[in-house]
This record gives C-alpha cells, structure tokens and sequence, in this order.
C-alpha cells in the first residue's frame, strides 16, 4: 500500500520519501565506514565510470608500480573477473557481485572491509559497479571520489552526466594513446569538468601505455 | 515510516517491495504504449549501451543513409546534445532530461510520444540514458531491444552485465575501426554474449567507418 495516503497505489511521493530515507540511512553508515578509516589512517579511494573505462587497468598498473601497503574492493553486478585480475598482482582483494544492482553502498562497503581487513594506513581502492550514473549518489566513507572517462567516450559527458562530475575530486581521463584514433577534444572536456564542477582536477593519462602516470601517483600521495 | 511494520525505519523488505510496485506499474504503462504503437504499425527500437558507446553516431548515420518515415526519442540525464545532432539531421526528435534518474520508463516514453506524434509506420528510436544497467529491467513497450557495445569496452562486459545482455534482442558490437588498438576478442565477446542470451543476435559494425551497417538495416527491415 502507499505508505503517504494508504490508498493501493504506488505515487511518485512514496518513491521519493523512500529514496531519501535509504539515502539518509547511506550517509549515516558512510559516516561510520570514514570514522573507521580515519582512526585506521586507511586512505579509501572510490574509484567510478562508466563500463569499460580502464578502471581496472589503471589499478593493476598502480598496483605494480607503487611500493607500499595497497588493498582493492571490487565491485560488479556478477563475476569474479576484476578481482583475480587484482589478485593476480599479489594485492588483497575482496569482491562484491550486487546482482541486479547498479551502485556500491556504505553497508556494501563495511561488509567488504570486514572481510578484506586492510592494514592500517593502507592505500585502498574501490572500483565501483561502472555506472556513470548511480554510483554519484551514494557517499562510501571514502576520502577521495575519483571519476575514470575515456577518449573514447566522446568530449560531452560531463554536461551530460552532470551529478557524477559534480561529486568527483579528480577526474581522470584515460587512454590518451587512442587520441589519434577519435574525435576527442581535452580542452573541451576540461572546459566541460569545470563548469559542473570548478574544484575538480583533470588528469589525462593513459594506463596500458603509461603516458602521465607519475601525476596520478603525486595527486594519491597527496590524498 | 516503514510501509511493511508501521516502525520508522526503513527496511530491505519495505525497498523491495517498493520496487516490485515501481516495476509492476511500469509494465502496465509499457502494456499501454505497446498497444498504441501496434495499432499505428510504428517499429519502436530501445537502443540501450554504456556513455559513449557511439548509439547517437549510428542514428545519425542511419537516418542519413535510410529512406522511410524515422523519428528518434533522445534520454540523457541533462542537455539537449544528442537531440540537436539528430535535429540537424532533418529527422523529427524529442528529447527527454531524466535529471538525477538513471534510464528511461514507460511513462516517460508515453509522454514523449504525445510530444513527437510520429506517424504511422514509423520507425522510432528511442535511445535509453547511457548505462548498462538499469535501463535492463525498464520495459518501454518497444519491439525490440538493441545493446550496443564498443570494442574499447572490452571483451568480458556481456559477463559482467548480464541483465542488460539477457534483456537484448541485438548486441551492436561498434568501433570496429578501433580494433587494431585494442585488446578486443570478438569471439570471445560472440560467446559471452550467447552464454548470457543465447537468442541474441550480434552484429560487429562501424558506425564512423560504415563497415557492416547493411546488416543492421537487414536487421532493422525485419524488427
């Protein structure tokens, strides 16, 4: 029944109240997942994009050729793929498969840090479900909210998936060394970045050929 | 409150039950705009794919290159972008801004064919907000349903996704030009896909080049 008038009808105004409920009940697990991590001195990086955009690969790269004490949480909707990828480079990882669901939450994430138990002051990664869309809104407790693009993908999308630039605090944009082959402007996408969200910082890179990588390990040192 | 036990929580149950109500609902409003469009013979075709996939390059080409009566329903969380590159084609085109919401619905679809009034036998295009997730469990009332992919994806994405995969009739595998920069097994993709939907039909095609496109408007001529 509707829980607003009780009539036997779903209305927009019980789907909103419910929305913001399960927000508010994230935020507040999030709130307690970035008290843990802060008392840990555990550096959680809340890694997004759109299927297929190199997040994975940016990781195993970064896994490789970073010293110190790294952990991963994979999310997808079903596999186990990204996670033996990861694993495969010697760095713990757990995954999360959520099914028909299309975003990670705060709850998803305390269960996997249980499971994964992390060192403390350990650089972890979470690649979230790709989705350029869902995952914008729902906070993890993370320290820091990084938002993978591809050349590929054309030099509008930040106009066009404004909620998840806004939420970023960098901006990645991967796979330069397809430059040549699409039609990409960077300055425009930066331009783009900018006007939905000017405190981001935009780094184009390219993690299979390695093209500006030390930028993004100065800007996860600086996390 | 909690519309299942009265208390003020919010519980998994009282979501699911929510969504079922959500889904039940949409499929009433999709029965409706199948109706409709069976008694005006129009060819309604959900094209659904990641951001960037290259959905609106292949409309664009395929109004340019198809005689015939099209008309194109755009869905993006926010701009007028694709509906003003379909406009320059000439075709009739209406677009649809989901704001925070992550694809399309029957509802939605309804309201905009009241704003296009395409003519009957028409073929329309209605292309879904960029996410290969959600947009899987949404019926539109369309007749067919085409998830286009592109070879800068990767291979195993039909395995990761696999509601969107399940819910095709056509998997567009496009960018075929890019495959000589990248890791893309088309075979294995071929397979992928059949494991997740065996019905499903898979076509490889540029849709900048043009390689192939004769066999999606072969397919098109059949929907």
């Amino acid at each position: 029944m509707c829980a607003t008038c009780g009539c036997g009808h779903t209305h927009a105004h019980e789907v909103i109240t419910l929305e913001q409920k399960v927000l508010a009940k994230n935020d507040e697990l999030a709130a307690l997942n970035r008290t843990f991590l802060e008392m840990n001195e555990i550096t959680a990086i809340n890694l997004m994009s759109s299927p297929g955009a190199g997040k994975t690969t940016l990781l195993e790269r970064t896994i490789r050729e970073l010293s110190g004490k790294i952990a991963v949480i994979e999310g997808d909707q079903e596999t186990q793929l990204d996670a033996e990828r990861i694993r495969s480079t010697g760095c713990p990882v757990v995954q999360i498969n959520t099914g028909a669901g299309c975003h990670l939450d705060a709850a998803m994430l305390r269960d996997a840090i249980d499971r994964l138990q992390p060192e403390r002051r350990a650089l972890l990664f979470v690649e979230n479900v790709g989705n350029l869309v869902c995952p914008a809104l729902f906070d993890l407790g993370e320290r820091g909210r990084v938002v993978v693009i591809s050349v590929t993908e054309g030099t509008d999308k930040p106009l066009k998936y404004p909620y998840m630039f806004a939420a970023a605090d960098l901006v990645v944009v991967n796979k330069v060394d397809l430059m040549p082959y699409v039609d990409f402007d960077l300055g425009a996408c930066r331009a783009h970045v900018a006007s939905v969200n000017p405190k981001a910082e935009v780094l184009a890179l390219s993690a299979t050929r390695g093209d500006n990588l030390n930028s993004w390990y100065d800007w996860l040192a600086a996390a």
